[in-house]
């Protein structure tokens, strides 16, 4: 596990920006050693009555104990307080009955110790499939959680979840509605086993919007499509991918009921670029990245073809690798649009590297040189483009290079 | 380039088995510095009158102009005598108008040379994606090719056509028919961008069977279909995929017409005997490979949803980083499972290392160890078998591990 504790070259300056605290939302962490030692492995996040949660979650038809359990949960009744819990370093996956028996032990001594109902606590695990959770270490840990719980330890709560990731995920942003201000916050863990299918890894957003239940799942569906959703880092899916998004309703002002309304859109906006946000750090702490890479495709026929293809370009081992060597192998570009299985013609396809046209008219461009794909090919940030010429529909998908770091992390992730 | 000559861990010992030549084939290699120097890099095939010619190519929307002209070609008439021209070192993919020059020139010259037909010259091209063709240098050879052909040269042919491969692939077998045996040999290159669609990378069979076309074309789909289309090294597919299968007859039988008919089922016993044996061969000198591995899955509930399985665990980076780790590591298997989009019960499933059982009812095996997986895993040669437990279809893939090989050779095949 010491590949965790690298730098990565990707991890943004500066940190965690604007991770106010959000009224009605309390933190601790705890090091109840499931797995590490010396750092904290367990937080849990306290939600004041009438909080009302939203969740996306993995459609892995093997996931965990823990996902079903939440998913059952989602659109409860909300009056009484909410809680989530979270352990890293064992994902409590495939584990059996056993593992179902966990979550209830672990719902259950969460209800009693916050006082609030066993169906309104949320958990997630994560970290190594298939190996048993040693439960009892978290419920030793619950009421000194309960005397820690403040508004502030956010940060630490970032910190609690990690596994691989080298560096916490976190983001805030501020919205003004109606002359008040909302405030959204959330962070997330991830590094590998990263191709979210529904949600991601794990993500936490807290906010003090006054939301219904319904309007606050569909904001999250369709944010989490168009973020989590659209990053990869090595095509594969987690057991335990989680998105929880919690609402306290604190903020003072009127409920926004519908996601159309004039206050729907303002607030999704800003839901979106803190989802957003917390993708991005997700593929720059991607296992091994030294590139955070941007794929962009246009004038597809459908919306759906759009995505397989900026998919198979970003999941693909050759140009991820021919990133990592800093080598500007647009002829990789082309085979991934080719097996994608969207429609495409070789003949009406451009290539750009950021604004280097490489590729036009089924051939490479008279004015590329290949000097100038080389130097650009040196930035940490990268936009490959595909315009595919027949169609009007785009999708953008994010990824990282694949390299040494990822073999290494990898190959003996257990040992 | 220098990759290409090293060893790999998992070439056959002992080289090409049974490359019996075949009456009414012979071939031709040349050095003609299309991108390599010191190495053959053109090789000819000349297959005489009445040959018929059945293939297979890959159905990327970016497919070579090669491809295109011989997929134009097959099933043509067979009564004059036909080649095939195939150079290393560039692909002549993505290469617009000039790329079908290159093809037509080659086509038109080679006939020329040979006093055939251009409809009867199929080329193939493989290399470099996106950089013209110096076919003018493989032009100027092709006096001296003609003069070179001879049936035994086939060792040669094989190593003409290799690219990152670090060793050529070669397999042949006889079987008798009504008292008289029939040839059949193959050669084939691959080694990375490799998942074929519908063929593979480059591969050439040769019989002397006398078979129709029509029987020989459904028998060389059937065969790919449950080989060269089942193997993996790295998700990506070349634009380039070509397997053509030329049979000349001379054999001195009766016509094969049928391949539901006993001699019909006899030789296609064998031809997939041939094609099997290349597609091994291919995967074991998959980039950076150390490890083969066959995923078998069984209990699924349609062939479709037992191939999505193998595919998922066969291509997952996690799992096959696991395997160069030498880590028993189920619990991405398991993952691998439950992301492929097929149906599967999680607490049905079971999971076998070799004769290890290592999961069944949702859970670790309860007589297996870590000791017993980890020391399985150090065999160069592995099963990895999933029964869903849900159904009776059943699918086998083949595929090799990831390692930091593959990222030396992919980071900077171009430089």
């Amino acid at each position: 596990m010491m590949a965790a504790m690298k730098i990565s070259p990707l991890a943004p300056a500066g940190g965690f920006p604007n991770l106010a605290p959000i009224k009605g939302v309390r933190f601790a962490t705890a090091e109840a050693g499931v797995k590490y030692s010396g750092r904290s492995d367990v937080m849990l996040a306290e939600l004041a009555p009438n909080t009302v949660i939203a969740g996306v979650f993995t459609k892995s038809s093997t996931r965990s104990a823990a996902v079903l359990d939440c998913q059952a949960k989602i659109g409860g009744d909300s009056s009484g307080g909410a809680a989530i819990l979270v352990n890293s370093g064992n994902a409590n996956a495939f584990t059996g009955t056993y593992g179902k028996e966990s979550v209830e032990i672990l719902t259950t001594d969460v209800a009693k110790t916050l006082g609030i109902d066993t169906s309104r606590v949320f958990t997630a695990s994560t970290g190594v499939i298939g190996e048993t959770l040693a439960h009892d270490k978290i419920v030793s840990k619950l009421q000194a959680l309960k005397s820690n719980l403040s508004e502030a330890a956010i940060e630490s709560a970032a910190n609690a979840i990690m596994t691989t990731d080298t560096f916490p995920k976190g983001y805030g942003t501020q919205v003004e509605i109606d002359g008040g201000i909302i405030n959204i916050v959330g962070f997330a863990k991830g590094s590998g086993m990263i191709e979210p299918d529904m949600a991601t890894m794990l993500s936490y957003i807290f906010t003090d919007a006054n939301i219904s239940q319904s309007a606050l799942q569909a904001m999250v569906t369709k944010a989490s499509d168009v973020t989590f959703n659209c990053i990869t880092v090595d095509t594969d899916t987690s057991t335990s991918d989680t998105l929880l998004l919690a609402a306290t309703g604190q903020c003072g002002m009127a409920e926004i009921a519908d996601i159309d309304s004039t206050n729907g859109q303002l607030f999704y906006t800003a839901l979106h670029n803190v989802l957003l946000e917390l993708a991005h750090q997700v593929v720059r702490d991607g296992e091994g990245a030294t590139k955070f890479i941007e794929v962009r495709i246009t004038g597809a026929e459908s919306v759906s073809d759009a995505r397989k293809v900026a998919k198979s370009i970003a999941n693909s081992p050759l140009v991820k690798t021919a990133i990592a060597g800093e080598d500007p192998n647009w002829g990789r570009v082309v085979m991934a649009v080719g097996k994608s299985g969207a429609n495409a013609n070789r003949d009406t396809l451009s290539i750009r590297f950021g604004e280097i046209l490489v590729a036009e008219n089924g051939w490479v461009s008279p004015d590329y040189t290949e000097e100038d794909g080389a130097a650009y090919m040196k930035n940490s940030d990268l936009v490959i483009s595909v315009d595919l010429g027949i169609g009007q529909s785009n999708a953008v998908v994010w990824t990282c290079d694949l390299t040494h770091g990822y073999i290494e992390i990898n190959a003996d992730y257990r040992s």
